[in-house]
């Protein structure tokens, strides 16, 4: 017998049909003995009407009434999956946030769970009853509902799976599993059977949006094997493991890439102690994120050329800010470019390897594809390119890093 | 200085532009110095929706789960609320039903309200704090969302206008006031300026639906002064006090009707000792109400005609269950006829005069009418009559009364 946690999407539950098919799923593991406990976000499109509407009233609201509002979703998806169990003959029961509690800190919009507790679901385990847990919302010390942040169904149920020392947490959603590369554009690309939490960390980050990154760091810590799953096909998915799981582990697990991305370079900044400073300390008191960073080694030893990576949505702000800070910044020129990829070639096992970066950088040349900027990590390479050129080098990269499904 | 509980129902907080404007009424009487409690239905038609999707996951359904889903409508208004009346520089925050908690019996889908606990909510009128209550829900003694029966909202403003000791509780709907009978029939109907509990039910009860019959019955036992108003215009509406309240008090109030009726008569049933029981014993066990009861005296001492009449919706069934009995009844025959209305003249002021049914049966004799069955209680004459005579009836009595504007 295992205990098993499982977390259906938007998607999954998206309306009656959906939610009598998840019950059935469940049955399944539960009639093969298992322990199951449920996590369910709101039917697809609840929440963004729900946000609408908040919105709507009020631009700058308080989001402990945005909270109040948008957890009603995942209330109502709750008790219709736990009828949809009863109706199946099951002992199911729902649980909000407030009512197990998942108690949270005080943030509300975006809070983290600080505890669950479980001895009353435990209890009625041993009875036979499934919990059916309303996803993404928590109790705050105030005593007020608090919800997690967009995707926040996948960290509640990561936090049940390691509150309840399950065996595994399996999240079903609208996609069977994490892909090598996005298989829109690499026809090619392999469902991975496995890959590490550091990995699939990168994955999402990068651009292979299947699960919130804070529930695979969440699943990390506690050593929660994950399981990405279709609710739609009858396929086995993608676990998501910790490194000694994995016996043989490939060099490169996968190729990411993201378009989210605007090339600035400022050039010929005046090169003196604090211009780094002085260029990302506004960009960071606007909430603008930098991601890439080089800094040419100044000819003269008086200039420098400054380039960087934002958030594609954050250039038009970034670059005002900048002009603004001209005058202090005392540089030439201001070249932005939105029309940039970021591809990143990820697997723990380089860590051990060299030659990694250097089969990447000989692969685009041959392409004639120009590297514009690079960083690296223990675990990943990323460069960044012009954007016309994603395509082609997903596909390159995929095939000579042995990628390819045979 | 007063406190007013106002609550306002689903057509009233239909979409966001109605909850600005139910916002804007709460502060005007903020702004004269009014101490609020605001308690709001969820948006019209969301109710169906929720009660659609239990109903169609579950024909059967665990009342408990019904109400976990149900529950989530006056959860996003409550929300929405306070964030309108917050947008105008109010202080506001939603209450749900188990923070306050409005304590309740466990009666799943139509609970009673048994206690609220108010030292909170009063503590912050202290601070101008206004509480937004999510209407029709309250907290079971299973720690579980409980719901009161539809029209539930308008109980959950009077209980809290009770418990807050409020001077007045105001119901914003979708019609003005109560009317002296149903405008849309009788031209010259006139809105009532205050009405008492007593009258108020008999109104409700015989088809003028404003006020759910519960809210009234508590309104009285608690000695609330209700007001019903309109939510859409600037009108003062009907008030709702006790007897004494009302100097000159009419001899008729108003004329109520209603066609859900159905009539059934049972010629020639055996008349015995215990036949009463034979007939309405069966009917009560299949939930079909019985309303007004005519026994006509048998001629020969040993057979009598029984009619009485049900709701038209348990027609079919109440026909069903009795010839299915006749072999026990041992009646002669069977009529039925739901081509009926009951007409009633209503008036706290009939107690202490005579007449007023002798009016009522003269002016319907004029219009060549006939009265099928009689029923009277202390403040009101029923009538039972051919539907088709309905509207003529109508605009006949409350001429006669006196009641047409003038």
């Amino acid at each position: 017998m295992a205990r098993i946690v499982m977390k259906f999407g938007g998607t999954s539950v998206a309306n009656l049909d959906r939610i009598r098919h998840v019950a059935q799923r469940v049955k399944r593991e539960v009639d093969i003995g298992n322990e199951v406990a449920v996590v369910v976000s709101a039917m697809s499109g609840t929440t963004n009407q729900l946000v609408d509407w908040v919105r709507g009233i009020s631009v700058l609201h308080d989001a402990r009434e945005y909270d109040v509002v948008v957890a009603s979703g995942e209330q109502v998806t709750a008790g219709l999956t736990a009828l949809a169990l009863q109706e199946l003959g099951l002992s199911a029961r729902s649980w909000l946030g407030w009512q197990v509690p998942v108690m949270t800190d005080g943030v509300h919009g975006k809070a983290r769970i600080e505890e669950i507790q479980t001895a009353d679901l435990i209890a009625r385990f041993a009875q036979g009853q499934i919990p059916v847990l309303a996803g993404f919302q928590g109790l705050g010390p105030d005593n007020r509902i608090t919800t997690l942040g967009r995707g926040g169904s996948d960290t509640s149920a990561v936090a049940l799976a390691a509150a309840l020392n399950a065996d595994r947490c399996d999240i079903f959603t609208d996609v069977d599993g994490v892909y090598t590369t996005d298989p829109r554009i690499v026809a090619k690309a392999r469902k991975l059977h496995r890959i590490t939490y550091e990995e699939m960390l990168e994955m999402a980050s990068q651009g292979a949006k299947v699960l919130q990154t804070r529930s695979v760091e969440l699943a990390m810590k506690h050593r929660v094997r994950l399981q990405v799953l279709s609710s739609f096909e009858d396929l086995p998915g993608t676990l998501v493991v910790d490194e000694d799981e994995i016996m043989e582990q490939e060099l490169v697990s996968g190729i990411a890439y993201s378009r989210d991305e605007a090339k600035i370079t400022l050039r010929q900044v005046a090169d003196r102690p604090g211009v780094a400073a002085g260029i990302f300390g506004p960009l960071a008191e606007a909430s603008v994120n930098v991601d890439m960073i080089v800094q040419n080694i100044s000819a003269d030893g008086k200039t420098t050329d400054m380039t960087f990576t934002v958030a594609r949505t954050d250039l038009d702000r970034a670059v005002k800010i900048l002009e603004e800070a001209r005058s202090t910044l005392d540089y030439v020129a201001l070249t932005a470019d939105p029309t940039v990829a970021k591809i990143s070639v990820i697997g723990v096992g380089m860590r051990s390897h060299a030659g990694v970066a250097r089969k990447m950088f000989e692969v685009l040349g041959q392409k004639r594809i120009n590297i514009q900027v690079i960083s690296t990590s223990e675990i990943k390479v990323s460069v960044l390119i012009a954007e016309e050129y994603t395509e082609l080098a997903l596909r390159a990269l995929h095939s000579a890093y042995g990628l390819d499904a045979s």
